[in-house]
C-alpha cells in the first residue's frame, strides 16, 4: 500500500466528509487538491454555498495533506477568511504546507471555485502526533 | 411575525444546517444556542465530530445570533480552536456578541458536548450590512 | 515568594512590554490586568495606538494570566480584531482563560480604552510546558 | 514622487514602528519586505524575540504592502502562528497579497530569522477605504 493509498483509506472513513460529496483530486509532497459540488444541499439562506461547507472542504484539504506528509495530525486551531460567495458547480481547496517544527505545522489553504476565482484564504495549525505507519495501516487497512 | 420568528425563516433556507440536523434553541438579545446530534453522518476518521461539521455549528449559532440583533450580517473571518474530541449525542453551541462598531460586529462562540464541557472556542468577525426589516420580510417569508 | 510575586519577577525580564510601559493592575485565578500609557512613542501615521502596540499589551495580558494558573505557557496562536481607533491616555486588557486541557489553553482578551469601550477582541493558543515551580523561582529570582 | 516614495512618507510617521527600529527593504507590486534588528530591548522573559514585536513587524510589512497597493488600508483581524524562537541579530518579514475582493483584501506574511528559518506565518484582513491619490498626498508629504 502506497502512502496515497493509505491517506485515502484513512479518509475514506470520514463520515462527514462523504456527505458533503468531497473528494481527493491530487495528493503529492507539495499539496492535496480536493474538490466538492456546489449542490442545493450545502446552500446557505442566500443560495450560495454554506460557510460551513468551505470551512469543511478547507480542513478536508489541509488534513489530507499534513495527515499524508506526517500522521498522525489533528487540527489545533483553524482560520478562514471569505472574499466573496462561492458559486456552483463546484469548489476546489489546495493545502500547502507552509512550516513544521516538532509537533507543530501550519499551512495555507486556498479555496476557488469553477471559475478560478479565490473565494476563501485559510489558515490551519496542527500539532503532529508522530503515529508510525504501521500502527495506521493496522487501524485503517 | 417577531424578530424572533423572522430570524428562524431566513435560517430554515439554509439547507447546509438542515443537512447536519441542526436547530435554534434559545435566542435573545443576549445569545443563541443551537445544538446538532453527533450522529455517525458527522463522523471522521476516529469517530468523532468532524472539525467542519463543529465549525458549521459554531458559525449558524453566529449567523442567527448576528442576524437577529442587526440584520443582515455575514461573516468575514471566523476562527477555532479545538480543545477536545466531542462525543455522541450532541453539541451545543452558543453564540454572544463580544461588541458592535459601525458595520463590524465581533462575537464569541463557545461549543459544548452533552457533558458540559467545552469542546471548541471560536471567534467570528462579521460585516453588518443594515438592510432594512421590511426588505427581509419581503424575502424570506 | 507569593505566586504572583513569582509571575511579577519573570514579566520584569520581559524587555518589551518595559518599552512599552506596561504594567500589571491585577492577577488572580479569575483574571489578569494590564495597561500600558497611549503615548506619542506607540503612535501609528494616524495618531492613534499602533495595532502591534495593542498586539503586544493583549499578548502580556495573557502571558501573565497563563503562566500565574499554569507556567509555563507559551504563545501559539495569537488572533486579534480591531474595532475602533484607541486614543490616549492608557488602554487595558484583561484576559481570561477560556478552557484548559492538557497541554493546551485557550483565553480571550478583550482591550478598552480609558472611556472603557472596547477596542480590540482577541484569542490566544498558549502550549503549556509544566515547568515545576521550584525551577521557575531557581531561574528567574 | 513616486507611489513607493508617498508610502514610505506615510510610515515615517508611525512611530511605534521607529521604536522597533523596523525599516523597509523591499517594495513593489507583488510583496514588501521589512526587516528589524533583534535587540535586548525587544526580548521576552526568555531572551527572544517577543511575541508582541515579531506580530507588529508582519503587521508593518502588510501594512506597508496593502497601503502602498490600494491606499488606504487599515487592519481588521491580524492571525500569528509562532513555530519557532526567533534569535539574533535580526527577523525579516515578507508581505504578500493573497486575494482582494472589493474593499476587503487578505494578505500572507511569512517571518523569517537571519538563518532564513521561518519564525511566524501570518494572515491580515484588511479593509480598503479607498482614499485617493491627491489627500494622501496631502496628508503626509
Amino acid at each position: 500500500m502506497t502512502d496515497v493509498e493509505l491517506t485515502k483509506k484513512i479518509f475514506d472513513r470520514d463520515r462527514f466528509v462523504k456527505l458533503i460529496g468531497a473528494e481527493i483530486i491530487e495528493l503529492d509532497a507539495e499539496k492535496a487538491v480536493v474538490r466538492a459540488p456546489i449542490t442545493e444541499q450545502c446552500f446557505n439562506a442566500n443560495g450560495t454555498a454554506q460557510g460551513g461547507m468551505l470551512y469543511t472542504l478547507a480542513d478536508f484539504a489541509f488534513a489530507v495533506h499534513a495527515n499524508y506528509i506526517h500522521p498522525m495530525t489533528v487540527t489545533q486551531c483553524g482560520h478562514i477568511d471569505y472574499v466573496r460567495p462561492s458559486k456552483p458547480p463546484y469548489v476546489v481547496a489546495e493545502a500547502r504546507e507552509k512550516v513544521r517544527v516538532g509537533h507543530n505545522t501550519v499551512s495555507e489553504v486556498i479555496l476557488r471555485d469553477a471559475s478560478g476565482e479565490i473565494v476563501c484564504v485559510c489558515t490551519f495549525n496542527g500539532f503532529v502526533k508522530d503515529v508510525d505507519r504501521a500502527t495506521l495501516v493496522e487501524k485503517f487497512q
